[in-house]
């Protein structure tokens, strides 16, 4: 459902930072570090974050775009989904497992992070800063579902969609491309 | 709780930005003109908003925080107390309160915002600047909540503290101080 006009119907996350361009660039100041900068946690480990976190907020746009990065780096779809369908069941480390579990936590309310939650992910070799940007991500991906959501953005069911973008942020990163987006204008997705 | 130790404890917002300053950067460039920049709605109104949301959220800090922030602009705590309590019988316009209460929707859930309450806001005369920026403010704060929350932050009981920042934010607003916050690691608050 569109509630307001987005700028040619730009979808999801593209429509509502091209909407906002003062408030767009110091999100993309922050999503870029903190998503694909120099990291003890891998771009896929920081996507699959990204995408538990909107798949619990169930949000289609978000959550079909961070699986597609995080599928991008993993080369396919078999740790991404495993994750989505059961984190503990799922081939990733005990460390991942602890760091996704607060992850969940965060999503869930602003009061539930636990000391035993941080503790687990201590213990299982998580250091401060994976704990903190841990929280860090899922706290902003909260943030991006429900302003994207609240603004009713465009979400295309077209898996190709989803596919190109996650390819053209590995390649080129959260930031806007220098010529905008007249490369998706031109296209139409369902 | 202080799940994890921040730079010589300084309380809340202030603490955890100062751990990370790289995100703090945007996060403060963002959170400025949003907060303080020109815009159809007041600075009491959009502190408001952030104090509703962070009051959903039961996150003491952000509430007393932004609650003393608006007390400021009101020149008393008649408004933002009333609007805590209930924001349809506070003395607010019928447009404020239809925003507060998409505000409400954006805190409660990724999913919440409906098409009515959106429509009953412009009918009250709301612009779609003012429900989109109503929306970034309550995502934004659902993100500060959380990212404060998860670090354990400390939250001084001590209300003189809330007053000083309050003043503080009204002079100078959300900016770094040019010195830092030597200021507050002197004073010691309860």
């Amino acid at each position: 459902m569109v509630h307001i006009k987005l700028e040619d119907l730009l979808p999801g996350g593209t429509g509502f930072l091209e909407f906002r361009k003062d408030a767009a660039k110091p999100l993309r100041e922050l999503t870029q570090p903190l998503l694909q900068g120099t990291n003890t946690l891998t771009e896929s480990e920081r996507e699959l974050i990204a995408t538990v976190v909107s798949n619990k907020n169930e949000f289609f746009y978000c959550t079909t775009s961070h699986s597609s990065a995080a599928d991008v780096y993993y080369g396919g779809d078999r740790i991404t989904q495993k994750v989505k369908n059961n984190i503990e069941t799922a081939p990733i480390s005990d460390k991942m497992k602890a760091l996704l579990a607060i992850a969940v936590q965060v999503q869930e309310s602003s009061k539930k992070v636990t000391k035993q939650s941080i503790e687990k992910a201590k213990k299982q070799g998580a250091t401060d800063l994976e704990i903190k940007d841990t929280v860090l991500i899922a706290a902003l991906f909260c943030f991006y579902n429900r302003y994207e959501n609240g603004l009713g953005t465009f979400a295309p069911a077209d898996p190709v969609y989803y596919a190109e973008m996650a390819q053209r942020l590995k390649e080129k990163g959260y930031h806007r491309p220098k010529d905008g987006y007249n490369d998706l204008k031109n296209k139409i997705y369902e």
